[in-house]
């Protein structure tokens, strides 16, 4: 039985560890526990013989960690990188390294943050496996977005249109040209598969299970009551149309970079032809129970 | 039985139609049909010799309704008022009217607006019945906002707390001093019976019948999936108070006001001393009828 | 402000204690805990010179508490009786207790049981004061089933009409004679304000205030998408009219007493003349707290 | 791009209709309209020189229909069937025909029934279309059971874990060996694709398109509030295991074959290896505005 065919490619990666001489840090902003992590992260690439370069934002966020060289992920991203944080680091992480080549690996720092697999307490071990590249390779599929005819930045998580005044939001919803419903309310949440334990969950959308290929709509506080979270194969596309007389609104990518508009507009949403490339070390074992246990945790 | 002890006075109206000269007129801005309603409760008020004056905004924004005198809502209405357009122009006219003694009656124009319950084609019976106090007057609870020690406008649907921007609003909710829950997510809904219908019930709320004196609190997407909105009394007080932590948002009173804020703030809330006085044609007929054919004509 | 009016009668019980030699005991069936507890409630109350008797179907089922004298609940049930168990045990308890008249002290043995609030660790305490008259007593409303045109027993929490074999339900709502809505589904539950966190909870009902009065109706899996629950005042009455072409269905009081039947049907339910009589000892206190975290232990 | 791979083999029928001289027909019992379609559409058979041939129930339900010949479903199934009802007759003539050969046409009769696609109108026109093969050929994958062992019908819509009396049905279900969350409420439903816009769907379930492959997990009013729906691949497996202390339950199959039991029960769920074959005259025109329109007309 092969599940992973069409979502992520499985493959224990093969990378040539000799070229990979430096590795990128990047750090949740203002958070103690990130940056002792990051210290951690730091000493033990060193004494494997690796080289630790830190973000160039993180670098100016902890300017105290000043023996190390800093990298533009803009320009030139390494191609392994650690991030140190919540799933809004990882996200703008993902976002902002725009090559799609570099192996990111996830170090969680704070409460929230699914998405990252690795725990402060295994620090040492993980890393050493990052180096040796005893990790397995997901490769999940993002979401392209082209608002009014302009490409923007890919999605891991979602896409939301969303009122920005709390005024009644009111757009028309497609996939593969043909129309799903109205929807009239604060604006609807376009989820990748991952997503969907995100923002979605808490506006009443399913959980999907990693290995399934879709895309999810879910409307968000629509006054039609009667229309429902609606699951799409992910290789068709979205059109989202706003119509005339919505509310102002904003389109807010994996919550890191928001486009306000108003009026009539449209947003196409295909997939990205880059996919985000993250280091999995535990990413089956106790798939569920891991989910529910950290859902329940934010009480 | 007496259903109505607490949330509604009904009574037929004794008021002495000899000094009810005047009716106030408020109309939809940037509405035809509004407009032609308006111009038709003129000629019916002018046939039954009583002075239709028009509230200043409405009378500047159509200024062809150039026959009749204008009033200042904020400073002196009208014993009567007569509201035409959505619930959005009801809302704007009971905020704006602050000595809390007008008679509103309120007439739809266009296809939102379930608390108008005077339809187009029956002005002239309806406008007549106003006249000569043949209605029924309902007294809707409001609710009074003190947001960080200062009054603001009282409510007549809802006081929503809601992130500006898409992030993370944090709140803790209180009842009577004691703590309901923490809610993480866009924000909550503090809504009175009547706003029950309302944007409450898109967010989940459950439907409360307008007989039944209460608050309710509906989270909205709340990062905590096994919270649930709470029904309340309205005889006690409300507390939001927002985290340290949390992200932007803003206060939205009826939908009318908005207070933008950011960090740490506390929202009291009580009832309010003055409700909002409404005359009635049917209320009770078939009014679940009436409410569900209504929320089902959102397609 | 006294917001206890109208649901709830409290006060501090002055029943004359000379007269209340007896106490009654009733034992959930099968629990080893339930037994613990009730053999040392009958310690305690031997060491104050009150005289335990034991509920006859318990006796029967802990045929080796043999030292006590029992008694018929349905017969002559004391002034004052101890529950130990869970929701079951009290709802069953005050089903059987037709006269109305005892008090109940509810001792919570397992994990499940919102609805009782004396833990095992201060048994000893709070029989004293159950003894001594030392707490709240609670007047909870009970609504009163009448079934084609036949009296059955009143409800605490809940009456379900329920699908008995997975067809549909097809029924009208009906409140003081007015149609709310149909319901083709499983069915539909009439919750009473402390039955809110019960069954109709997970069936997507509001949290009710146990100081508002209410009656709630939330239908069960419709396949009317844009029907909701309703919060009703108690002091109406409901009509569920089963239709001709209905699939099969119970009416199940209080999950105790089930009543088959099939096809046209009415049922009307209006609050009962005798409330439920509960002692308590921390209603109030962190009641919310209490209760969502009890909600969340169930995982 | 090539959506249906997986999920739906389209083709274009290449059913050589030589040998396709018997047209089965099968018509949902006491139904006056279903009666007065099935009598149209053995004319057009007739009017074509095709033979009509009468399902043996369906003979005996409407015995006055005696011209013609019966024909046994499960044993000697023709190539070509016409089902004249709703969704119930589809699902069950599905699921008694076990070689998994026949074509199976479906005219809707009566209010329900969205998986029916041809309407009373235009009879003519599509058994005409049916006869030449010109229709969409789509392959519908259906859920195998297996309880406690037990190889069991194949399900195309749902197969539901289901209390029988209201008592708390206990269960853990999981996919592929690892579990995913304990239900302790009325049952749980295990869904095709198709099936989520059926019985799942009015528990809170999403709408999946049929473009994609899936099963779909939805519990019925859960005590565990923070649980909620999962998507899953259909090329795993499910095992819902019910508990111990569990209340008693049945299997409903489709709708159409309710296994009942008690206490400790495995039940897997894999791939039926004989979908159904429906041919398709109007799939995706207007799939979703259809769909949407279909689910607003149970008012």
């Amino acid at each position: 039985m092969r599940f992973y065919r069409l979502l992520i490619s499985y493959y224990t990666c093969m990378v040539d560890s000799l070229s990979t001489e430096k590795y990128g840090i990047v750090i949740k902003p203002n958070s103690t526990i990130a940056k002792e992590i990051a210290l951690k992260v730091i000493k033990v690439l060193t004494k494997y013989n690796k080289q630790p370069i830190l973000e160039k934002e993180s670098k100016e966020n902890y300017s105290d960690i000043n023996t190390i060289d800093d990298f533009n992920i803009e320009i030139n991203p390494p191609s392994k990188i650690i991030v140190i944080g919540g799933d809004g680091t990882l996200l703008r992480t993902v976002m902002r390294e725009k090559t799609g080549n570099s192996i990111i690996m996830a170090i969680r720092a704070g409460k929230r943050g699914f998405m990252l697999d690795v725990e402060e307490y295994e620090v040492e071990n993980k890393v050493y496996e990052f180096i040796n590249n005893k990790f397995t390779l997901v490769e999940y599929p993002r979401l392209q977005p082209i608002f009014n005819g302009e490409t923007k930045n890919c999605a891991m998580n979602d896409i939301v249109i969303f009122t920005s005044d709390g005024s009644l939001v009111k757009l028309d919803a497609y996939y593969n040209g043909d129309r799903i419903y109205g929807v009239d309310g604060d604006g609807i949440v376009v989820s990748t598969t991952i997503g969907s334990t995100a923002y979605s969950l808490s506006a009443g959308g399913p959980i999907i299970d990693p290995r399934l290929n879709s895309i999810i709509l879910t409307p968000l506080n629509p006054v039609q009551l009667h229309i429902r979270p609606v699951v799409l194969p992910y290789s068709g596309y979205i059109d989202i149309n706003i119509k005339d007389d919505s509310g102002n609104y904003f389109i807010n990518i994996d919550g890191q970079e928001k486009i306000p508009s108003r009026s009539k507009s449209s947003l196409r949403i295909t997939l990205c032809d880059k996919p985000a490339k993250i280091a999995r070390f535990r990413w089956w074992e106790n798939y569920y129970e891991r989910l529910f246990s950290r859902l329940l945790s934010y009480w």
